[in-house]
């Protein structure tokens, strides 16, 4: 072992070989050598002839040893092997020896790749990249936003770190820059939501004179152009994307955002059977009985798992109550004692020894969004959503407004305009829960890839939509208005969102794959960086500098 | 009037008539239109034949009007033309305006293709674009930086914005990536420095086992790569660009960011001048007296703009007493009344009736700074530093440290490796102000256009110049020393300043020229944006959200 040693770099390996020449001046030397050592070596490629070793790509060569010298020694022992799987605090902390993997070099190197064609395409059509600023004025309504403290002569004033450069791609359009796109860097202090990243990248675009239909036709030839080869097994291609509207994805999968490799949708129970469901349930109006068949999941549905899942589904404020059928003498939980024929269903649904028909009853909507979670939850059983494979889907005609506690509220943004045909009701305050937004969504593997809208580009209208209806201040919105007076084109755009596309790129559609994987020094759910001990307390002077006083710490934490 | 009108976009205008049988229909409508409404005409696109306006691109033909519909009207008065010359803070109020000129409209889509141009040549030559953070953690010494307060679980900690990637980048070589690109947003908190933004973006680049010399190659190559061709006329690429030694940039031209176009040297006064010169003057040692002649600037040198001059040169801590001699009986100020034969001057410097002798007496390194601002405030007064034309040259062998008031700082980071054979003496601490540092600055027509090192890629090293030289705390960069100890390769890089070069490409090289007429939405040398009123209060709820309060707000200000 004192002779051969095996040199890598970014691209591959090598062994080298010490010869008999040699032996007394570097032997020792690599004896005492450590794993991940830099070195240099100088030598001669040599054939191995018979002794080549077929399994590695340079198994024909190896590297005859003149010359070696220790650049930089490694340790024995170091806290991460780049092919070791460790607790993922430790990754995080050493991130840059988890670099070191191929997964990893292989990763944020398809990630430049497709970000670099996702520009080319933008580019050859004549879209201007320009960069919006990121110390930036809030505004109202959305995600919490960071706040950046200024100094004098501004102390006691803030920026604040954009959501995305909506405003910005808008002013742009108002100054005749009829095309623009930015791969941009955007902000959302939401550190406790799920696989969210309080900075993250957006591919974004606007243009002026254009129309819906154009602008998600842009969006599918700007994914296949930035498709990479790696992938071209997967036939995505059957061009345009399939569209769905919010209203029909809602009823067949209770969300809009279904995955569309579960085949399964949602139906009515069979008559006797939701009429046993609605004996002892209070609320008769909007009231539904729903279902769906969950193929090959029964063995699956164990006691255990189902109170997983009612514990997951209680969390939501508009769970309806559940349960599943499995047919009898099956390895399932149950079966379910009930007053109708459950050989109705098994019969008139051909449900074979190993399926589950999922069911809830209750208010229609609250059903819908249960039996969506179910159907997510039952398909993870059988690993169909970390199954390869891309399934794209556009949900489109949105409502505009959302009924909140008695206030209306965007279901997307409030710069959407309303389709045409809905735009005089919207003046008149008539029917705004049914008011069709131009906003369209687009959905990868029940993941929303990102979102965009047609915008208003009526001062009059813009500033209805906020003081009337939404009844948001918009004292910061009065520069917006104004250029959307001087002769604003029409206009609309989109945002991707970056990360979670590569994401599932890199994973090949599996959608249990997080967004931290192709963020090269990702934070925790909790916003911290382990690796650079981020945030941590302010440098000296600086809170003072900023006319700041910490008034309340989190006393529990240790500052590192 | 009443049948014409001009249409415009992105990229052009054309005229559209209307023709009599529609005059009915669209007369009032256009008598009444208001200049920058948005339209949409459908018609019929007509040669001009005889009535040709051959001075315009689209003079050759017109729009004739079938149908005219105004999609949003302008009011009467804008309070911008796009082509109109306005206050500053107009324009900057109404930038989306300004942007409909066809000077901006040029401006930015020249950053966009220069802009793709280097990345291309990142991307052909193999380099990872990588993403780094912007919510980040601060390091010791540099600029100011931004704060973000961060949240629960975080409360009472903050994020920094960073100044630039450089130990991320440093963590991506440690990692194996070993050829990295960026194009970067950077921020310091400097507002009241002279053009510079809170927000900047950087080329930045940096690769392993490598040199300065192969680093400095690839920047050439970069910025031949990116050089538009709106600009080839200027044969700048005489390769590879003009090396300086810092030494010999100060000595010459008391700067290490000379104007090249400038052709002035510096050099000792004669013998007589300079021991007239040391009469009077305290301190002998380290004593010199140093003249350059400005060629053709004499008639500008009166004794209103001397005053000017002294007044600020007088801000300069390490400023000399300065003259200017002129040949008798010109236009100009003086004469200088002297114990010397200035004839003898004349005659040995062949000094002609409108040159000028700038002459500078005292301590050597300030007399050195003191000409060379003279030097740059003399040229501007023939426009020297505003005609078109680009010089670059690399400036070499700087210090590694210097010293400020008894303690060692380092002249640019502390990042950088030294030379080889200065190594010992950093290690021993022996003349650390003579240690030659592995940097290179890029300078273009006297604008530091970009630096780089090449890195300490050794902990030790790297924690001794920090403790021991600088005696920096060393707290937040522990993480850093310690990746750099599991083995991390020789490394080096770049950044060029991009706003800086796209403001230079923009203008022909005329130094003249600000940052901001490149940057899409630019802040105040205030810190102020007047479009969006940034910065301003807190969004409500938000300081308690970050357990802030506001001690020493700056009352002078209006809220907007």
């Amino acid at each position: 072992m004192n002779r051969f040693l095996v040199l890598r770099d970014a691209y591959g390996s090598v062994q080298a070989i010490l010869p008999d020449s040699k032996r007394h001046q570097f032997e020792e030397m690599i004896k005492s050598l450590n794993y991940e050592s830099v070195l240099r070596i100088r030598g001669v490629v040599r054939n191995r002839g018979k002794a080549r070793n077929p399994k590695i790509k340079t198994g024909d060569i190896e590297l005859e040893i003149d010359d070696l010298e220790v650049i930089n020694e490694a340790p024995p022992v170091l806290p991460l092997l780049s092919d070791q799987n460790a607790l993922e605090q430790t990754k995080l902390k050493y991130r840059y020896l988890e670099f070191r993997s191929e997964d990893m070099q292989q990763k944020f190197r398809l990630r430049a790749q497709v970000t670099s064609r996702l520009r080319h395409f933008f580019e050859k059509l004549g879209f201007v990249e320009i960069e919006t600023p990121t110390l930036s004025q809030w505004t109202p309504g959305g995600a919490a936003e960071f706040l950046v403290p200024a100094a004098k002569p501004n102390l006691g004033r803030f920026y604040t770190l954009p959501q995305s450069p909506q405003l910005y791609k808008q002013l742009l359009m108002c100054g005749g820059i009829d095309r623009y796109f930015q791969i941009a860097r955007c902000y959302r202090d939401e550190a406790t939501k799920s696989d969210r990243q309080p900075e993250f990248t957006q591919v974004d675009f606007e243009l002026s004179f254009t129309s819906k239909e154009k602008v998600m036709h842009l969006v599918e030839e700007l994914i296949k152009t930035a498709w990479p080869e790696s992938l071209n097994e997967y036939e995505i291609f059957s061009s345009p994307f399939q569209r769905m509207k919010y209203e029909q994805a809602m009823n067949d999968y209770g969300t809009d955002k279904p995955d569309l490799r579960i085949p399964w949708k949602f139906e009515n129970c069979p008559e006797k059977m939701a009429s046993v469901l609605k004996t002892g349930v209070e609320e008769k109006e909007n009231f539904s009985a729903r279902m769906f068949i969950a193929k090959g999941t029964g063995r699956h549905c164990t006691e255990e798992q189902m109170s997983v899942w009612k514990k997951l589904i209680e969390i939501n404020p508009h769970a309806q109550p559940f349960d599943i059928f499995i047919p009898p003498n099956q390895t399932g939980f149950n079966n379910w004692d009930s007053d109708f024929d459950t050989n109705e269903l098994v019969t008139k649904y051909d449900i074979g020894p190993d399926d589950a028909v999922v069911f809830c009853w209750g208010e229609t909507d609250g059903v819908q969004r249960t039996l969506g979670f179910l159907r997510n939850y039952l398909a993870d059983t059988i690993d169909l959503r970390k199954k390869s494979g891309f399934k794209f889907v556009w949900i489109v005609d949105f409502p505009f407004f959302e009924k909140k506690q008695g206030n209306f509220e965007c279901l997307h943004h409030p710069f959407t305009a309303p389709i045409k045909e809905d735009e005089i009701r919207l003046w008149k305050m008539e029917g705004l829960e049914n008011i069709i937004a131009q906003h369209y969504d687009l959905v990868l593997n029940g993941i929303e890839l990102g979102g965009g809208t047609i915008r208003i580009h009526d001062p009059k209208l813009q500033r209805h939509v906020f003081e009337k209806v939404l009844k948001l201040p918009t004292k910061h919105l009065e520069p917006f208005f104004e250029a959307l007076s001087y002769g604003a084109p029409p206009h609309g755009g989109f945002a991707l969102g970056l990360d979670r596309f590569i994401a599932l790129l890199s994973q090949q559609g599996n959608v249990h794959t997080s967004i931290r994987d192709v963020i090269a020094f990702p934070k925790t759910k909790d916003g911290k960086c382990f690796l650079m001990n981020t945030p941590n307390e302010a440098p000296p002077g600086t809170l003072e500098r900023y006319g700041l006083q910490i008034v309340k710490g989190d006393e529990k934490q240790n500052l590192v």
